[in-house]
């Protein structure tokens, strides 16, 4: 393996905060116009924005520089627009799912509820007041996205490519979320296959696919460099979300930032309960999973199952499996070396996250 | 006042058919590969858009033949994209207005709550499940209409001018919706002026304002008549939606497509409502208004007293006043005469709808 110096993304970190601020600022100074409601729902989008780990515009400084971008400014705008994208789709994820907290913050639906309820208004009117105003803030963030890519000084050809890719990553994340409030309805759980394909529509084509694609466009990049970068972003972005699924079930509160129990207590669906619903300790898990109170005792509990009947190494193995798959793909000459060191190394800490 | 013959707008009109038709072919193709379930919503969200009067487009297309424009495949374009923000906007006004039907027909809510409770899904979780197909269906026509513009084959200038008109009126749309959220959980009628600047920030100014100025812009008017565009919009606007609360009121089914009830029923704050607020009938009024089973008799009687209190008289003369105002602001020579006909007809048949 060649072995190259890691890349410094800072400078281009610090300026995606910069366009982020400045897009806030803006949007905030034509708010307080209207008056201070829409004021606070643009503080609230912003605060939405600034709690995230900025892990796609960070996917997409690494692709670009690697491909040899020196244009920062225009690799942190684009950043920026999947940071926008991001917020929008957390904002709606979480009015759907009826959320009114994320990382244990008020969310945009948590804040505009609280404002309701001290205004007096009655706890369900209350809830409906701030889904609506999560409602119209990812309408906001998503018009945003789409708007940095317009202002961006490339060519023609450059920005219809990077707008289709924004497209795409939509695109998918909709159908994603759809199949997955689908599977939610569905009694029992969905095959392993069902819940890998939700998931890669639902955040990884737009958390890595299309970012590490939008900044190999942006760098110039051949079309051969392009398409391996899709492959590998789709299977490390699987890889990504299978360990999100265990660090929902086994993860330290302190690292994940979310209790270790609310995955259970939703009884969502993941690979984990995929795998389990195969096997005998199923009758007792499912028994235990989605309620809603569950004790730490019975969490500790459906922990010692899903180890017990193998959820937890098939879901580690998978893992692997697909970090594996993700590096084979840089293993073409089209790639070149500086890029592979450097998406080595993101699948490294892709897999080794909250250890 | 100067005559011209009216503008042909059918040729432009039929283009947007086209553009809008593409744009769902195109979206459903890719949607099939994703399941059936997202291509029943891509197929409800065409269906949704399919029941537009096509009142942006058409307006655009007014400004923009009449200020000289060749291009109808361009104005098209634009034409679609405001015609798919409309759609993006009414789907969510629905999700936040809990609604499941408009004009009568079920919307994208409506047709996946449906799904759900024909695959035996409990009446609760199938409303919800409707709603979140909403959600999804309008960040998907919001990503259209901005997609649209993307692609235009327009000068760098014009398509940043476009996309900031668009951008506005999003915008101003979120804000009067946040505004109109604000104003259902206030007790009591909120002042004229507070209903007709909501109004005008939630419909008018993408409805009006934007596409009049986003023809003009694509025409290569002057600045001058760009702004004096902005003016009529807005208060044309204005007007229109006072005549739309008119005939919520007064108006008859057949004309409007929707119950001369719901209003009523709904307790929807119109510029009647903050009227009659001021007047000693209020205390009858306000102990019909809301209810959700108002009956044909009770309908009848609110709109006596509406009458009786001088609503009624009122708001028929605010809508010929901002129609007067709407064509004050053609008087200005800038204005070619050609435009000046072609938004007197419009201002007049605003005025006279559901006549």
């Amino acid at each position: 393996m060649d072995t190259h110096p890691p890349l410094d993304l800072s400078a281009g970190e610090d300026q995606v905060e910069i366009v982020l601020q400045q897009f806030f600022e803006q949007a905030k100074e034509r708010a307080a116009k209207l008056g201070p409601a829409y004021l606070s729902l643009w503080q609230s989008l912003e605060d939405s924005a600034a709690g995230g780990k900025r892990v796609r515009p960070r996917i997409l400084l690494t692709s670009y520089l690697a491909l040899g971008g020196t244009d920062r400014g225009a690799a942190a705008r684009v950043g920026a627009a999947f940071e926008l994208l991001h917020t929008a789709l957390i904002v709606h994820d979480d009015v759907i799912d009826l959320d009114f907290t994320r990382r244990g913050q008020e969310n945009v639906a948590g804040v505009f509820r609280g404002l309701a309820a001290a205004a007096g208004v009655e706890e369900r009117a209350a809830r409906h007041r701030g889904l609506s105003a999560g409602v119209i803030a990812g309408d906001l963030a998503l018009t945003g996205a789409f708007r940095l890519l317009d202002r961006l000084e490339v060519d023609t050809e450059v920005r219809l490519r990077l707008a289709e890719i924004l497209d795409e990553a939509v695109f998918a994340s909709a159908g994603g979320e759809l199949i997955d409030v689908d599977l939610s309805f569905q009694p029992g759980a969905p095959p392993v296959d069902e819940i890998l394909r939700m998931e890669r529509l639902k955040t990884a084509v737009y958390s890595f696919e299309a970012p590490l694609q939008a900044g190999a466009v942006l760098a110039g990049a051949s079309n051969d460099v392009v398409d391996l970068l899709g492959l590998y972003g789709r299977d490390i972005g699987i890889a990504y979300q299978v360990v999100d699924d265990l660090l929902g079930v086994f993860g330290a509160e302190s690292a994940t930032g979310k209790s270790s129990f609310s995955d259970l207590r939703e009884g969502k669906r993941t690979v984990l309960i995929s795998h389990a619903a195969q096997t005998p300790e199923w009758s007792e898990l499912s028994a235990l999973l989605g309620s809603p109170t569950l004790s730490a005792r019975e969490a500790a509990r459906a922990r010692e199952l899903l180890v017990a009947c193998g959820a937890r190494d098939y879901a580690q193995n998978l893992v692997l499996e697909y970090a594996e798959r993700a590096r084979q793909h840089l293993q073409y000459p089209a790639v070149p070396p500086a890029l592979r060191t450097a998406l080595f190394a993101v699948a490294d800490r892709a897999v080794n996250r909250g250890r």
